[in-house]
């Protein structure tokens, strides 16, 4: 059984900072986290991309952001349970929880943050026949490496803004990109609209609006979308991989299940200390949702700094907090 | 007369991350501080001292760290008035601001983003006899450079986290440390005032609990410093410096009259748009205040992202905002 003050699900950028504030306070932190390697969506799916809006770092590579945040909180010794989703949890008779790991980690802490980010959801997936037979190796519901569509013919579906700025982007590296999609208008950025319709244009896209999906269709691999216009008549989109880009739908998992008020896509928390419905359970990042919310990394680390300013009284409850400036004090480990 | 969308008042690490969130979405900005260079406190006051919260920095010196924002805010062009106060604020009929500064600088601007940080407080003074005096050379309402006061003997006085930081930290620098503070007990963090106790005992640095301080004393040069104790009896304390640390009061100069609310020494705003109880002017950083509030500089870049949101509709009031990630698109100036 591991003994800890506040256990963190999701070792992603804002869980990780959450260890370095937690650690201020003398707090000990536990992160667990399904993927094998910390770091989240950044180390997951875009470990090389530059980042352009971490403050003081005008760009920054995105596993890099992820390694100096490891050096930031090694003072603090957190520990790691990588590879696990969290299965079950239980409220302790004290108020603490027991929360337990898909490989059977037990962990009993004062507080719970969820810190799951993007790793709580999942793709949603469009309804076209053969789906299942051609998404191993031709179905990609994101982009990971834009590498991956070099010379390639793509098709992309989707209105939002993920469907029209990964159209323009491709339209530079794909050989062929059609973009389908079943309205005739979109719902993404005005201009980036606005660039897909001089691309269609100028003839650098294929743009089917109006088109619904019907069938994947290929003998091994991908060959071709089958597509049905607002006539009824088929028309055919010939491919080798197909993006559809429809947004995410929430995967909480166990998590779903423990009576959180949840908004969307979103867990609601309070603005003051992004506390949830349930007394010691918290929720930090892109998992959260409150007025004004953004889902930005900066958002999260100011999320989790107030965080555990509210989740000391439950770690320290007979101790007054006072807060510190490390520029006075330092960094004071354990 | 400077036209601009946003007038930033201060030019601090908070004010100077606006530049960049309102580049993201085409506002431009002009900056106008007190100052004659960027950075607020962190250049003015400790430019070589290591800060250890900024996320994905182990450690950065506070001029570093202006000098990359400076870097990524670059290509957002910012204008900037250095030097300069804000004298007054003029609605336009159009709900536009008309911002003038003490040399005669007129900035025509859609919102007004006060970042003004701690450079709107001033430090409260003691109440003793000949301050005037020596207060240009031997009086120090904060503490810039500890080597200033190495082996010299030096007052200390307060009884909050301050007065007791810099009393352990001065200890190991100056020649001799007193602390002297009117009441009999601390309001600063338990721990501090313990290790305050233990100087005290092992005779590393003298404390004066329950006295007043009375009249600075010195022929040319400050001497000694003329207390009173509890019984009334004269006390006399040697003293090169006096290091009064009785915390700051606000000192919004002009901007007291715009008829913002104050609470205590700060400017009340929204949680979900850091706005002011006045449209289109909105407060970040140190200098506002809401349920939760911490004074780190995190808490201040997080700030400006959603501010910048909200000023949108005032710079753009024809165009739907959409947000956009700049791993996907970078970062495209003006």
């Amino acid at each position: 059984m591991i003994q800890t003050d506040i256990c963190i699900i999701g070792a992603g950028p804002v869980g990780l900072f959450a260890v370095f504030e937690a650690g201020l306070l003398k707090m000990r932190c536990h992160l667990i986290d399904v993927l094998p390697q910390v770091g989240g969506q950044l180390s997951e799916i875009y470990p090389h991309k530059p980042i352009y809006d971490i403050p003081g770092y005008p760009t920054i590579k995105a596993q890099e952001l992820i390694d100096n945040q490891m050096l930031q909180i090694a003072p603090f010794k957190p520990t790691f349970s990588l590879g696990e989703r969290v299965e079950h949890l239980e409220k302790q008779e004290d108020g603490s929880y027991l929360v337990t790991g898909s490989d059977g980690t037990a962990i009993h802490c004062q507080v719970v943050v969820i810190a799951g980010g993007l790793g709580c959801f999942e793709p949603r997936k469009p309804d076209v026949f053969n789906l299942s037979l051609f998404e191993k190796a031709h179905v990609h519901y994101m982009v990971k490496d834009p590498e991956k569509f070099r010379d390639k013919t793509i098709v992309i579906a989707g209105g939002g803004d993920s469907a029209l700025d990964w159209t323009v982007f491709l339209a530079n590296v794909a050989k062929q990109v059609t973009l389908v999609h079943r309205s005739d208008s979109f719902r993404g950025a005005p201009d980036s609209a606005e660039k897909v319709y001089e691309l269609a244009q100028q003839g650098k896209i294929n743009l089917l609006l109006s088109h619904n999906l019907m069938a994947l269709e290929g003998t091994s691999a991908l060959q071709q979308i089958r597509l049905i216009n607002k006539a009824k008549e088929e028309v055919f989109a010939p491919a080798d991989h197909f993006i559809p880009l429809y947004g995410l739908s929430p995967k909480l998992g166990p998590i779903a299940e423990w009576g959180l008020t949840i908004d969307k896509n979103a867990i609601e928390v309070n603005t003051f200390d992004y506390s949830t419905n349930i007394e010691r359970i918290y929720a930090i990042g892109d998992i959260n949702t409150y007025p004004g919310k953004l889902k930005l990394i900066l958002s999260g680390y100011h999320e989790a700094a107030l965080m555990c300013q509210s989740a000391f009284k439950y770690v320290y409850p007979e101790q007054k907090l006072s807060f510190k400036y490390t520029t006075v004090n330092g960094v004071n480990a354990f």
